[in-house]
């Protein structure tokens, strides 16, 4: 069993790399539209899922309780820069709930932002704040203290709130996690392995509400809305999923995860994706995933033009000069 | 065609991502001694090949004119950290040939070490002192001027300095380097894409000095000698070459090279070692390379077990917990 070349990087003009892996395109009833490659074998979706895993803080009633908007919102669903606008949001939201920076158990790294880690080491050192996950995490701890239980261990596996997470993906994408399928995240809340076609049928019920409890679907609905309207919540400056959002508004969702995952949803369409990159390369994800997207949704020619750069990324080198190009494949 | 998968990088027992690749080793004779994978197309060598196109600041005598020792010759085979220890040696060899940072064409870059990029924020913003290969560059530049032509356009493919590195990796591979393989490096000086088998044999005559003329078997050797005696400056704290090297001296040479090359040399053995994973990983590649090592040099149980941390690197996430780990599969 071997994926396809999906994406190959070019240097002059030979390849200088070439990724495999595998797409899923299905709609919220769980037929497949596309399926290239392996889309059965369980792979791990990390940070790709994080708009299902902030269903629950909807749900429980603890983003109204909070006066959450859509700032708080799509941070919860971000792999952010850690750029300070995202730092403060993260801050709010724990405030909101009575809660500070020390709480997180997100662990801390420097700001994903080149130019937000200069400014932040002229100042000091990143703290939980500045983790990419710091979003997400201050939503699980304010849907803990919504629903009144202890938020300490908000990120293990037993708690209430990742139990609620974990039911959560088993209805959306009909794939049952197992402990088997469970492994620690970059964040340390869990992960569990989920097929892509799976995984793509969940981001369809996700981008429709088809097949979902009507609180689950008006919750999932307020998602997408808060993500198209504040993109650069999400991930930040510069960066892929920001910048497709911003060019499509509601009509695309996509959401990055480590490794080489994708997942996003085509709500006009009704059709969910997840793909996988096998070497966990993401410049090769996102030009698969622009390629996807320029593959099903209707363009306008600016469209069209716009999504370019995102299929066919040029390369520059330190000097600037263009050196090379990510090309997708005859596969997609 | 399709290259085996060379490592696996597992999540609790899962493998969530998988690299594929090709390896080759050989003596100077040209002699295969293992050859996994396609080792006949041609691969951009980039950083990897750096001692090679470091023989000529040596063979005209350039090395000798500005007294360079063992760090000047270490730093000039570097793609460095970006360490202050780094920046002054390469300031100290512009020096020595009437020179500053102005004259680098390498482009400037934060330093790789996050420790000195954090360092460096507090205080400025990066030269081209701080790019990885500021070490060769400055060798290229002190080499046309230690052979007295104008250095201005170093970095182009038709400079004397060039046109020299050109012969010598066409001498020490076997390879005819035509414009056609022809690229830009990250640092903007040529590239010239090698079949892995060619650069293995380059890497045992570099080795052993086998097939070379006495001239450049001794620039060779003096060079293993420099990079050898101060493997720090060829990488830098904490990296791969440098730890490599500090565990085993003289009996191993190995370089990076961006997109998932590697380069060595086992000189008791008369043996250099080429590979490169397929999707440009360098995680893989270093696991990879660590493994060569292990199947071919006589190990002590001691050195056994200080390399196993780096052909079975442990991964720990943001928290510090163990996460997972890469394993090289059975195909070495």
């Amino acid at each position: 069993m071997s994926n396809p070349v999906l994406a190959e990087v070019f240097r002059a003009n030979l390849v200088e790399s070439r990724h495999r892996g595998a797409v899923a395109v299905a709609d919220a009833d769980g037929a497949t539209v596309l399926a290239i490659g392996d889309v059965a074998t369980p792979v791990f979706p990390r940070s790709a899922v994080k708009a299902l895993q902030a269903l629950p803080l909807i749900e429980t009633g603890a983003a109204d309780r909070y006066g959450f908007g859509d700032e708080e919102l799509a941070l919860a669903c971000a792999s952010h820069s850690g750029e300070p606008g995202h730092v403060a949001v993260a801050e709010r939201m724990l405030a909101s709930a009575g809660l500070d920076a020390s709480v997180l158990r997100c662990g801390a790294h420097w700001p994903m932002s080149q130019a937000a880690a200069t400014e932040l080491a002229r100042r000091g050192e990143p703290t939980a704040l500045h983790n990419n996950c710091s979003g997400k995490h201050a939503g699980f701890l304010c849907d803990a203290c919504g629903i009144g239980v202890d938020p300490t261990d908000y990120w293990r596996p037993q708690h209430p709130v990742q139990r609620h997470v974990r039911g959560v993906l088993e209805n959306l994408t009909g794939a049952s996690l197992t402990d088997a399928r469970c492994a620690i995240d970059g964040c340390s809340v869990p992960t569990w392995a989920i097929p892509l076609q799976n995984l793509a049928v969940g981001f369809a019920k996700f981008a429709t509400g088809r097949g979902l409890s009507p609180e689950r679907a008006r919750a999932a609905a307020r998602l997408r809305t808060a993500c198209a309207a504040k993109p650069w919540h999400v991930a930040g400056t510069g960066r892929f999923c920001t910048e497709i959002m911003q060019l499509f508004g509601a009509r695309v969702f996509v959401k990055t995860g480590a490794e080489g995952v994708y997942c996003g949803a085509l709500p006009e369409l009704g059709l969910g994706i997840a793909l996988k990159c096998d070497d966990g390369a993401g410049r090769a994800s996102q030009a698969v995933m622009a390629a996807i997207i320029a593959r099903f949704l209707p363009l306008s020619d600016a469209e069209q033009a716009a999504l370019a750069r995102f299929t066919q990324p040029s390369l520059r080198n330190w000097n600037g000069f263009e050196i090379g190009a990510i090309r997708v494949t005859a596969a997609i």
